[in-house]
């Protein structure tokens, strides 16, 4: 077998003088930071940090200040030794594990305050979400200075949040985007798509197929932004999906949202699929 | 002349490159971040850093975000030529003196919500205030990823903000706290001192005075917080000084308001002088 299982780290002082030991090597490093329950979209980004960067690092932390009082923290799913076996294929070099009380012990109170980006969509779906996310994001990239970051265009707003903080804090990191993975089928890739049952599994392509039909109605020419939502709010509810939190035709850098479509638009979809809350988006550009 | 210029860098693109060429060398660096206007406070800040690292950098940046909409931004003094005259008398390395845009860009939105310690006393009197300077000092040391900062005493609870950011996004860096200079009568140096005509420079005075007179009553064996505060404001009063903005003895890491005091205890006065707001400060520790 071509595997060579990574180190596994659990101490903030640890990672950080793996971290030293690597630059002293004069390696660039690369961050994947994610919440673990693996699946081949993290594993597209820790295929690009692998190739891209000397010494690969992927994070693996159910992060608690991101959720809501009555999300899923306490269910999100935890799945650390098929984790790892993935991350053994992809020759990861190291995996950072922090507990909870490490990376939040009692006295902890610093929060960053996310850029204008988060506030719609999510931002107002999730009040908090983003301020969880921009917190442990910085805290992690202070942890683990890395030269680049990777990050999924699956999580669309989450990037650009991602992007605005880097830029604002001077943050010296390059992010990378990399693009959604889907199944065969088109659903894209979600630790949460394993709370799915086979009908919802089957409902669930309504969420892919509204921005497909948004694509193709910008390919042929449409550029009325209310009648390209329409048909995708038309297509959501043909296959029974009625809790929708926003689906939305925006502009890709303010995520405002726009009148016409043009190359810069992108399209975003948020619903719930029975208990699910599913996101995905793409973009309208050519 | 005992005396070597420092490097003057304006662009931020400059001064990374230019730590990255010190670190290349394997020196360490010592960063003073300062808003200008240099008295002894901030020299002794500076020759600290001189002699604790290998090459230090002290950041001049009237930081707007961190002055309230009624006060003192558009007159606080503004002396480059005579501080570039002390620090290269100090023999400082470089001097990074950012422009207002390039530190807040147009698109500027992501800010610190600083730690539970900036809440009372300086937080309350001036909303804001903290969030300004954990955020400037935050991209500073984002963009000089130096070894030590040095920050004064006399800003006793900014020294517990920066401190308490530092832990909570565990920011790689040594924070060096150094000792409050005074004038030979007393009061604390000050940029804002400049502001004092004669007669409020002498009731300025009363500021210390009071804190002294905390300081003979703790050693003299009194631990009733409140009584050595009303002694403390009788001090000020009789100086004439009405407008009080906090008169507090209060625990040295929470800055909660104590009821004995210990040798964990601080007192804290911050009073107008005229129009001038002044603040002191000073450790009933034995």
């Amino acid at each position: 077998m071509n595997q060579k299982s990574p180190v596994v780290v659990t101490e903030i002082g640890a990672v950080r003088q793996l971290v030293r030991d690597v630059r002293a090597r004069g390696k660039t490093i690369g961050l994947v930071p994610t919440m673990g329950a693996l699946h081949e979209g993290h594993m597209s980004l820790v295929c690009r940090a692998a190739s891209e960067t000397d010494y690969s690092i992927v994070t693996i932390f159910v992060n608690p200040t991101q959720f809501g009082p009555s999300e899923d923290f306490s269910r999100y799913p935890r799945t650390f030794d098929s984790d790892l076996a993935l991350l053994a294929r992809e020759r990861v070099d190291a995996v950072f594990v922090p507990s909870t009380d490490q990376m939040y012990p009692n006295d902890f109170s610093t929060l960053v305050q996310p850029p204008r980006v988060a506030e719609p969509w999510e931002g107002r779906c999730r009040p908090g979400h983003f301020q969880g996310v921009a917190t442990i994001v910085l805290k992690l990239l202070n942890v683990i200075p890395a030269d680049v970051a990777f990050f999924g265009q699956k999580d669309f707003q989450q990037v650009r949040v991602v992007q605005d903080m880097v830029r604002d804090l001077n943050l010296p990191i390059r992010i990378e985007v990399c693009p959604t993975v889907r199944d065969a089928d088109g659903l894209a890739m979600s630790s949460r798509n394993r709370y799915l049952n086979a009908t919802e599994r089957r409902q669930s392509l309504a969420l892919v197929q509204s921005l497909r039909r948004a694509g193709e109605l910008a390919t042929q020419g449409y550029r009325d932004a209310a009648e390209l939502r329409r048909e995708m709010l038309a297509v959501l509810e043909r296959a029974g999906i009625t809790r929708i939190d926003y689906v939305a035709l925006v502009h890709r850098e303010t995520l405002a949202n726009v009148e016409q479509v043009t190359n810069e638009t992108v399209a975003l979809v948020a619903a719930f699929v029975g208990g699910t809350r599913l996101i995905d988006n793409c973009s309208l550009g050519l």
